[in-house]
């Protein structure tokens, strides 16, 4: 299984957690309003993040870290609405004509 | 090898396109706060198109599209800036704790 | 009469132009989505010109031209929601404790 | 002095207070890109405002006030780059055709 599917059955299982005790129940509880928000605030940080990288790669850490988050809360969107990250990464394929998830799934079969 | 692995190795490759065959290679001529204005488009057509998917599921598929193409634009400028996915990957895999590529490449080794 | 509101005039005269001759009509005809996505668009665009503002000055012109797209993006979506910009100006007196457009208008009476 | 200019002229002053006594003071010792921040975080809640208004107009107060802090950040970064308001709202009547403040401002002499 990979990061991301791994990563979206963990959010899945915090839904149930107690909003008090885990940052992404507490945004659960919110509702998808506030997700909406953070993905807004990462993704403007992120490009903040891309501009601050130097010539001499200064920089290319904060960005890895903005990025992370961004895709972080885009999973959490993702769940909230029901999505598997997997049928974006089909869309990601099909669209690329590359060798993608609903073919790896057939050759595994 | 991963779907973003493969789409960041065609990306790589497109760098070296004609920019008027190719997408991508206009993006790579046009610049960084090109690409970065793409991530921003994208971005708040993703958050538009959540609010848009409805108690019966309608709008799924517009979100599944408008978050691919978000994440692929994410992929553009990590490649104009020279950043892999898997450092983003294994970002996300440090702070969730999850077994991430970092170790699956050890294990590999 | 300010300019703003000179602005919100021309903008509620145009909801019944031609969306072919007119480009304020022609958003007006696709909707509060692709307006709001022309706002999203902006505020991308605003925040790299003031990242690419030099401390000599440079690229100046270019922020104050993108913010001008922004509010001019930003009283399109309050015209078609029936929102006057001097709501939006009283809001801001009324927190500043600035002498706002409410008090104007009762001195004007 | 219209509303935009004597807030600028508030902003202004706020430059040399004291940061932990004002929130703007807090915003320009922090510098640019948390102004910048702020900006992204009000343009995605004005948006989601905006989406959130009911045709029986519910939501119009809420959006007037995301919209207002758009506006103020608006001009706080326009401070912090030593922008008059007066510079956008000229570029903006400009490109409308409107008797703006230049014509305004030479009519006064």
């Amino acid at each position: 299984m990979d990061l991301f599917e791994q990563l979206a059955q963990t959010l899945e299982e915090r839904k149930s957690a107690d909003p008090s005790a885990s940052y992404v129940a507490s945004l659960y509880a919110k509702g998808l309003d506030k997700i909406l928000e953070k993905v807004g605030e990462e993704s403007f940080e992120t490009v903040l993040a891309a501009k601050n990288v130097k010539a001499n790669g200064e920089g290319k850490e904060a960005l890895i870290y903005e990025t992370a988050d961004l895709w972080f809360h885009l999973l959490v969107m993702l769940s909230q609405l029901g999505i598997s990250p997997d049928e974006v990464m089909n869309e990601l394929a099909r669209r690329e004509g590359l060798s993608g998830l609903e073919e790896k799934a057939s050759r595994s079969k």
